[in-house]
C-alpha cells in the first residue's frame, strides 16, 4: 500500500519536479494536486500528456486532510503559513513545507517577511536539510523544506565549521539557473535578458542570506558575519556556489569532507572542482574543497529545484514515514 | 533473471544514453562494456559517480559473445560491420546495430558508404522501426536501428502515404540538435560557433535522405522525389522534423493520425504545432498535423539520442526478447 | 548639417536599434525621443550609459513635427495610424512606420487587423522594401517598413518569380529569434520556456503570410497558394527563411541570383547554406539557392531587428532624403 | 593619411575583433595580415564577405617591418616571443603584443611558461593598461596587452590599494564566457559540454593569476595572498569578475571609484551590480562596489575579446601613435 500524498501550488516548477518524482516512487502515490485556479495536468504540464491525467483542484484544507497522508506546499511565501496552519489542525496529516514560511526563526522571519501567523506552527517546525538534521526529521509533522541557495551553501560550509576563522567571516558567490526566479513572468527572465549575460543581484541583501546565516550560527553557537551574493546565470537549472573561508588551523580538506560524508548517500566529494551539468536532474549535491594558503574554497553544486527544492521534499517525506532517505529519488543526470 | 547487455562504443552519447536506460531496466542488466581504449566508466562519464562503476574494456568478440545475450554496437558507420559479421558467427548472441550499416539495401549502402563487407548480415538485418516493423523485429537476430532523421521523418509520413499526391515528392525540413553531430570535436560544435546561430547543412545530400527515401518508397511500392534539408539549432538534444507533401484527395488528417497510432504507446498526438522540450528526456514521438489548401504539413519531435537512438534500441531489444516493447523506456521530459 | 530625427515608441528592441545607428548615422541625428511614459535614455537603456544621454518624452504630434524632419514610428499595430494619421496633417515631416499599419491592402489589413482609421496615408503609403522598391520610395512621404518575415522571405523568393510553378504554390518554413515577440513579457519568452527547445507556431495563420502573399501575387500578377510556417528559435536575435517551391523550368539558380542582386549593396549571394551569425549585427541579406530535380529551395538569413526592422527604417530615410542607401548601415556581424 | 597596422596571427578570435575594429579606425589601416597558413580574408571569416577581401600570407618578419606602422601580435604563448624578438630588430615598427610573453617578469615568466629568449623585449615591454599606465604607454615601443582577466581583476582593485587589509588576501571569483578559451576545439569549448553548465576551473593555478599578484604588489608595494579562481560560463563572450577584500578602514567606496576614475572615458562606475551584456561589444570596463562590515565588493565586467584584449591593443595604439585613447573604439553594447 503506498500513502498518499497531496502537492498543493502545483503549477509552479517544484510542483512539476514534485509530481515528476513521485511518479516513479515505490511508496507515494499522488492523491490530491491544487492551485490557485481548477485545471487538468496536461493543460498545464504538456510533458504530462499520456503520463498522467489528474483534475488539478482548488485547494481546501478540509478535503487536503481527508485526501492526504502528507502534503506539499509549493505555495507562495506568505501565503503559505495561513494554509499549513489550518492544514496543522486536523490530525494526522503530514506537512512539508517549500515556502520560506517556516526557515526562519520568529525574528528573522518578520525581518524578512512579514509578521508570522502561526507561531505554534513555527515553533514545531524542522529544518529540513536531510544530512545536517535527520533525526529530528524523522519524528516532524511539519518540515521546513530550506532555500536552494541555503541547501548548497550549508552543505558545503557544514563540515568545515570548526575550522572557520571566524573573524574573517563567510563569503558566497552564488550562481543560480533563471528557474529559481520561478515561471512568473519578469524581465529578467526574458530570454533576451538573460541569453548571453551574467550578473549579480542584491548583494548582501537576499533574503536567504539571513537563513544562511542562522543556520552557521546555529552550528558555530556563536555569530559570524555572512557576505552573500547571487549571481543570475543563463542556464535553465542547477546552481553552483562558491564559499571562502580563512582557516585557523591547517586542515586535510578532502579528508574532512569525506569523513563528514561518509554515509550520506547523495553527497559526493569530488578531487575536481563541480560541475553543475553533472548534478541536473538529480538530488545529488557534488562538493570539492581545496585550501590555498589559509583560504579554503568549497564549491558545490545541486539542481536547485531537486535537492535544491523537490527532491529534498520528498527525502524529508521519505524520512517523516520512516522509509529509506534515498527511496525514489532521481539519481541519474541529465548531462551529456 | 535479467539477460545480460553489452554495450560496445560505449563512450560517445548514445552509449551513455543506453546505460542510463539500462540501469532502470526490470529485464536487462549491463554485463559488458567495451570502447577503442580500456578505462572506467566514472571516468569517462563523471555523472555516473556514484551510480555504476564498472571496467570499460577493449572489445573482444568471442568475450562479448561469451557475456552478453544481447550487445549494442554503438560504433562508427563502417566500423560496425566489421564487428557485427564477427559477433553473428556466434550463435545465440542477438545485436542491435545503431550505425548505419545495416538499414540501407547493398545498393544505398555503398553508393553512400563504402563497399559492405557483411553481406548475409544485411541481408538478415531487420529494420528496427518499431511502429512500422514491431512483427518482423520480434523474430529479429540483427536489428538495424534507424537513424534519429529517418525515424522523426517516417513517423510523421508512414500515416499518410496513401494520401501524397506522388508529383510533387516530399520535402522534409529538419531541426538537430548539436548532440546529433556527436561527442568528437568540430568546429561545428564548437559553442562559439553555434550559440545564437542557426544554419541548414549538406541540403539534399545528407546520407539520411536515401535511407529516408528508400523507406518511404517500400511504404508506398513506388518511387518519390525526396527533399531533405537538415538545420542545426543551438540545443543539446532534441530534433524536430517539418514535412511538406502534396495531398491528392481531402482528409481528416487529425483523424487519420490517432488511427494509425491509436495503439502506439509512445506516439503522442497533438492538437498544437509539436514542442521538442516536451518530449527530450523520453521516447516520445509527438506529432501534428494540418492541411492548409492542397498542402499537408506534418510536425514531429523527438530526443535525437533516445527515440531517435538509445531508447529505440532497447524498445528493439525488449521486442527481441518477447517483453512488452515499453520496458523500462524513459517517458518523462526534462523540460519544465 | 544633419537631419533631425525622432522615434516614437523608443522603448522596445526596434527603438534601441534606431538609436543605435543613428548615433552614428553621418547625416541624421536624434532629435525628439518618445515612449507611453516619460523617462531617460540611460534608465530604459543602462547600455546607452555614457553614450546617449536624453529625455524620453510622452509623444506630442504638434511638438513632434516641429522638432523633426523625419520620424521613425515604432508603435503597436493599430495604435501607430492614429498617430500617423495625426502627423502627415503637418507638412514636412516624413514618416517611416514600422507597425503593420501601412503594409497591407484595405482589405487584408482589415482582414488581419481592425477598422483601418487612415485610408487616406494608407493609399500614399509605399511598401519600403528597398532592394525591390527603391524608386517608390525616394519619392515617398511615407513608407510603411515591412514586417521581418516578408523582408527575409520576399528577397528570398523576388529573384524566382517568373520561374515558380504556381501549381504547387510556395511553402516557407521561416526560424525567428526570440527578439521577434519583442520585449514584453510572455510565457513564449521566459528563458526556462525557449531555452533547449524549438517548436513551429501559428502554422499557416500568422499575420505575416498575407503580408508575404500579397507582396507575391504582386510581383507574380497572378494568385499563388502560400504556406507560410514559422518556428521560435533559441536565439536572442537573427532569422532564417527556407522557401520551397516548384520549378517551371530548368535555371541557373545561383546565376540568376547574382544577376538579379548585382547593384544591390546589401543582399550577398553564398555558395553554401546562409548562417545566421554572419548576418546578426548587420544590415545583410545572405541568400543561397539551390535545385534539386524540380524543387528549388531558397535560403535567406537576416537580423530580424535590424534587416528586418530598424536598419531598413534606416535605408528606406536614407532614400527618402536622397541620400545613398547604404548611409550609416551596419556592416560588421557581431560573430565569431 | 592613415597609418599601416598588421595583424599577426589573425585567425582566432581576437585577430577577427582586431580587423573589425581596425575598419572602422580613423587613423589605422589594415596593410598586411598573416596567419600559420595562406588563405584570404572571406575564407577564414565568411561575415567579412564584401567587407574585406585581402589575402592572409604566412608572416615574415622582414615584409612586416616593410610594410607596417604597427603590428598587432595575437600569436600564442611561447611563439610570440620569437617573432617580437626579429620584428624589434628592425627600427621604426611599433609592437602590440597580445600573448603572455611580455606581460610578466622574467622570474614569473619562466615559473608559468617556458625559458624566455628576449630578455632586452622582455625588459623594454610596458604593461599595456590604458588606465593604469598611460604615460608609460605613450612612448613605448612594445606592449605587452595585458590578459583579459588581470584586466577586469586590476581595474577592479586598482582604486581601492590602499584600503585593502593585506592580511586576508584578495579573493577574486572571475566568470568567463567560452570564447576566452579560444577557436581551438577542445572538449570543455563543446557545445554539449559547455550549454546548460558552469563550472570552476584550474583554482588558484591559472597564469593569470601570477600576473594580477604581480601588479597588485607593484601598486601596493608589499606582497599580498591572491586568491583566483575562474569559472566557465555558458556565453559567447563576457567576463564578470567579483573581488573581495577585507578594509582596513571604512571608505566611501563609490565616491573612490568615482574620483579615481573621472578621467578615463570607458570606465562607468554603476549604482547596481554590473552587468556582461551592457558592455559585451564594447570597450567599457564597468565597476561596482559594495562594502558589507568590513568586506568589499568589487563587481566588474568587461567583454574579454575587446576591453579583454583587442581594444586594448588598439587602445594601446593609439597611445603609442600619440592620438586620443579613444579613437576608433567601440562604444555600442550588442545587447538588447
Amino acid at each position: 500500500m503506498k500513502f498518499r500524498a497531496g502537492i498543493i501550488g502545483v503549477s509552479g516548477y517544484t510542483g512539476l519536479e514534485l509530481i515528476k518524482i513521485l511518479l516513479n516512487h515505490p511508496n507515494f502515490e499522488i492523491s490530491y494536486l491544487a492551485a490557485s485556479s481548477a485545471s487538468k495536468t496536461d493543460e498545464i504540464f504538456p510533458l504530462l500528456d499520456g503520463i498522467l491525467d489528474m483534475d488539478i483542484e482548488v485547494a481546501d484544507p478540509k478535503i487536503v486532510a481527508k485526501k492526504c497522508d502528507i502534503v506539499f506546499l509549493a505555495l507562495p511565501h506568505e501565503k503559505s503559513m495561513y494554509f499549513t496552519k489550518e492544514l496543522l489542525s486536523f490530525k494526522d496529516v503530514k506537512v512539508v513545507d517549500l515556502s520560506a514560511d517556516y526557515r526562519l526563526s520568529l525574528e528573522l522571519y518578520e525581518k524578512n517577511y512579514t509578521a508570522h501567523i502561526d507561531k505554534d506552527g513555527l515553533k514545531q517546525a524542522v529544518y529540513g536539510l536531510v544530512e545536517l538534521n535527520k533525526e529530528k526529521i524523522k519524528t516532524a509533522r511539519i518540515v521546513a523544506n530550506p532555500g536552494c541557495y541555503p541547501i548548497a551553501s550549508l552543505l558545503a560550509i557544514a563540515p568545515f565549521i570548526n575550522f572557520i576563522d571566524t573573524k574573517f567571516g563567510v563569503i558566497i558567490d552564488a550562481k543560480s539557473g533563471v528557474s529559481g526566479a520561478g515561471k512568473s513572468l519578469k524581465t529578467t527572465s526574458h530570454f533576451c535578458s538573460v541569453n548571453e549575460n551574467i550578473n549579480a543581484y542584491n548583494p548582501f541583501k537576499h533574503r536567504h542570506a539571513d537563513e544562511i546565516k542562522e543556520r552557521i550560527e546555529m552550528l558555530l553557537n556563536s555569530q559570524i558575519s555572512l557576505h552573500f551574493i547571487p549571481h543570475l546565470v543563463p542556464i535553465t537549472r542547477g546552481m553552483l556556489v562558491s564559499v571562502y573561508v580563512n582557516l585557523k588551523q591547517d586542515i586535510d580538506e578532502k579528508e574532512i569532507l569525506r569523513e563528514f560524508y561518509k554515509n550520506a548517500p547523495f553527497i559526493r566529494v569530488k578531487n575536481e572542482p563541480v560541475v553543475v551539468k553533472n548534478v541536473v536532474g538529480t538530488h545529488f549535491c557534488d562538493i570539492f574543497a581545496q585550501k590555498h594558503e589559509n583560504l579554503l574554497f568549497i564549491n558545490s553544486a545541486i539542481d536547485n529545484l531537486l535537492k535544491g527544492a523537490s527532491s529534498q521534499a520528498i527525502a524529508n517525506a521519505n524520512l517523516m514515514f520512516g522509509f529509506d532517505e534515498s527511496l525514489g529519488l532521481p539519481k541519474i543526470a541529465y548531462g551529456l
